[in-house]
């Protein structure tokens, strides 16, 4: 563990033994947080509830804090399917509104990826277990750990019954997972009622770069999520009986697919490149002094070899850089054993992450013209539809801003380090959209470490970083109203 | 419904009154067998008793039909992921053994396809459901419906105490989805035994040309399926944190996959055609003469165009030609919603109809020294494997035997015509099996119609095919003892 540099003040002392003696307890809120199968992704009745449940506690724990707290009912949304699924509520929450004091709000999100024991799980997803200082489960890093250190932070300040340095707010989704739906409708409804009073905007739903060092996050890709379907018919085939005179929709899909990316990772889609920001020599000097061994990053990510020899190369291709990844297909024989089958629809899924300055409905009309055209040259008598599901812009922000200095310090006081200045590859939308819409100073400030897996099997967080994230949070309110002062 | 042309013998008559009298019981029999989920494709402890409930009802039925059974207990098969399986019995009956008269040996399966109600089946696989004089139930066609056909058509004379005019055995397996486990073991073990007093071998396990029309079959392609997987490591990524730096296996696999057949049907394996028999002008004469109407089989078949337009290039392309089908990708994401996954380790699945003289070692060669080529090119960081995980061979009867003969009769005492003389484009390896080893002459004789979607969603009987299958095996026995004697 990392020596602080600079003895905290009495206060924070004072709440930092607080946190360390108490953290089991934090461990254990975690561990019932994580029981609750909240799976946004997967459009099922019992996993809406499961949100549901979760989004209760949530509200529950932040009322036994002593915050003002409204769950705001989102109605429901029309699944492609023709269900009708409810949306779980939005919870907005506030504590304290001393007008001296800055308010800063913190973004978190409750719903979580997919996860089953046997999708290559050790443990149960859904049951919180530690193993040498590792709490593996479902969203213990992404991002209810994160949201609970925060609550922490706050509720340390409350149990030594000391004045908390800042104004509170939280804004907390449980549809992030699958595209925060309904989250801008209500950002823009509160941009001049909850947010008018807000001064930063926290959030905390990223990854270190390293497994010991913390970085300050101050940009995301954004993302476009394209299904592309060829169907010959909504019934499959026996491969026997048609294989040999049809058009198979699998055949035409791989082809399909298989046109998007080359084997070094380059986007084949014609003009993809075209709109991207122009590299610059500080931004080169950045990679360059940012902390990355990559043979240490390669190996904790149990990859044999990247695409890339050296490290800046490596953080362009995955900060600014767009990428194209192949997720999946559906409609297709997806199970142990040898069916023999011609599946008669089929749908490819795949994603492109954007970056300054691309736009989004110019990759849309590019994704589909080349599709279109690869299709075409086929002569198949199938039937293709592309769409693009999901759209969320890129964003980068000042990091000049009065909160990253305050992070910075707070960093430097917990951890003893300065912080990696980061991006970051993966998107969180709301980054960009608090940024557009509220006009406030935005910052990510990660507590995972670069290990923890978020959206894969095994995913965990430290307890060292959960609980040391608590103690950066505490510092970082101190900080931050040192500056307004 | 066709007449017959010219009127069955007296006893005859009989059979076939008694036949409709009972059809309604005949079906309801054929309902509590499609009611057990008898799957043999997914290996699951759960589904494998289902398969042995599925052995043991049979054994019963047969031995209240008066037959000697005995259930050959194949001990268990090891999954490639190390389980142990019990693999269900294959049930050999005997009906009578008067030397005077031939013997003939039905086979069957009694094991089906996977089936759930959302892949898009109307009703629910599992309960057999007449609409419009259609049985439609997961089996109902492939291979419970014919089973019991002829079942009834012994049991038919049996109830009305008249001697059978051949001797009956039964050869019944629950493993033929799933490559007919120990069944090839067996046969070898009864060559001189079981077997040794058979003189004709029958299988109804494939369909006609036509919807209305009967055919008798005389070859079916072989089927080779294998699985390539390509892996970066067990565990998935997120496309953000790792998107643009990897070589993603789903690209490399898509490659592969997309580098089998083009969208003309055409294989481009190199070589894989080279074996192929060459086309003789006598076998031109025999496709012309098949009765298919390809618009009418375009449209019945849901298909908006198949690749030829013309009859015996259609049939050609089923029949005598090899083809390739992608059927699927296990590892990758296959449920509906956006998941923005990169799947660390995934398995695309495609087999290879093969018809005389291909070679399955060959063609196995083949296929691998392909993959390897296209993988190595890619220069990809991960790991390949490619494994032939069944290999079956194609086979050809000769259509001048005796009960191929008396098949033709049967069929125009029962349907009024003379039958297409068909293949199938489907493997059914016991075929070429029985054919090897015993060296007795073995016909398929179907029952099922054109569209009845064995394999697919929907899967059904028509109430007359099995009705009518049930008359036309009782006038099979007579026309066969009369050929002896």
């Amino acid at each position: 563990m990392l020596c602080s540099s600079s003895p905290p003040s009495g206060l924070l002392e004072k709440v930092f033994q607080y946190i360390d003696l108490h953290q089991d307890e934090f461990v254990q809120t975690l561990k019932e947080w994580v029981a609750i199968e909240s799976d946004s992704v997967q459009p099922v009745p019992r996993l809406r509830q499961e949100l549901f449940r979760m989004m209760t506690l949530t509200a529950d724990k932040l009322r036994h804090l002593g915050a003002g707290v409204e769950s705001v009912d989102l109605g429901s949304q029309q699944m492609p399917d023709g269900q009708s699924l409810p949306i779980p509520p939005i919870i907005l929450a506030e504590l304290g509104n001393d007008p001296k004091k800055p308010t800063v709000c913190f973004y978190g999100h409750l719903d979580v990826q997919p996860a089953q024991k046997d999708d290559g799980w050790l443990t149960d997803p859904y049951t919180l277990t530690e193993v040498d200082g590792k709490l593996y489960g479902r969203g213990a890093t992404d991002n209810k750990g994160p949201v609970l250190a925060w609550i922490n932070a706050v509720g340390a300040f409350r149990a030594l019954k000391q004045d908390l340095p800042v104004n509170i707010k939280f804004i907390l989704e449980g549809m992030e997972e699958a595209g925060s739906v309904a989250l801008e409708e209500l950002i823009r409804r509160e941009k001049d009622h909850f947010f008018s009073s807000v001064d930063y905007i926290v959030i905390s739903d990223n990854l270190w770069i390293s497994q010991k060092k913390p970085a300050l996050t101050y940009g995301t890709r954004g993302n476009c999520y394209f299904m592309v379907e060829v169907k010959c018919r909504d019934q499959d085939f026996h491969s026997g009986t048609f294989g040999g005179i049809l058009n198979e929709p699998m055949a035409d899909l791989v082809a399909l697919l298989g046109s998007l990316v080359d084997s070094s990772g380059h986007i084949l889609i014609p003009g993809i490149y075209d709109q991207m920001a122009p590299l610059t020599e500080e931004e080169k000097t950045m990679y360059r002094n940012t902390d990355l061994d990559l043979e240490e990053y390669q190996k904790s990510s149990q990859v044999e070899k990247f695409l890339f020899d050296t490290k800046e190369e490596l953080l362009m291709h995955l900060w600014r850089y767009p990428s194209l990844s192949i997720h999946g297909i559906e409609g297709a024989f997806d199970e142990p054993g040898t069916k023999t089958v011609i599946p008669g629809r089929v749908i490819g899924k795949f994603s492109i992450r954007l970056v300054p300055h691309m736009n989004l409905s110019v990759v849309e009309k590019q994704v589909k013209q080349h599709l279109e055209a690869v299709f075409t040259k086929r002569n198949s008598f199938n039937k293709m539809a592309v769409s693009m599901v999901l759209g969320l812009h890129p964003w980068t922000a000042n990091i000049n801003d009065s909160q990253y200095l305050a992070a910075k310090r707070a960093i430097k006081t917990v951890f003893g380090v300065d912080p990696d200045m980061i991006q970051d590859g993966s998107t969180i939308p709301i980054a960009k959209l608090f940024q557009d819409i509220t006009q406030k100073s935005v910052m990510m400030l990660p507590l995972g470490a670069v290990d923890d897996g978020e959206h894969s099997q095994n995913e965990k967080i430290n307890r060292w970083n959960y609980i040391q994230g608590s103690k950066l949070f505490a510092a970082f309110f101190l900080e931050l109203s040192k500056l307004h002062s």
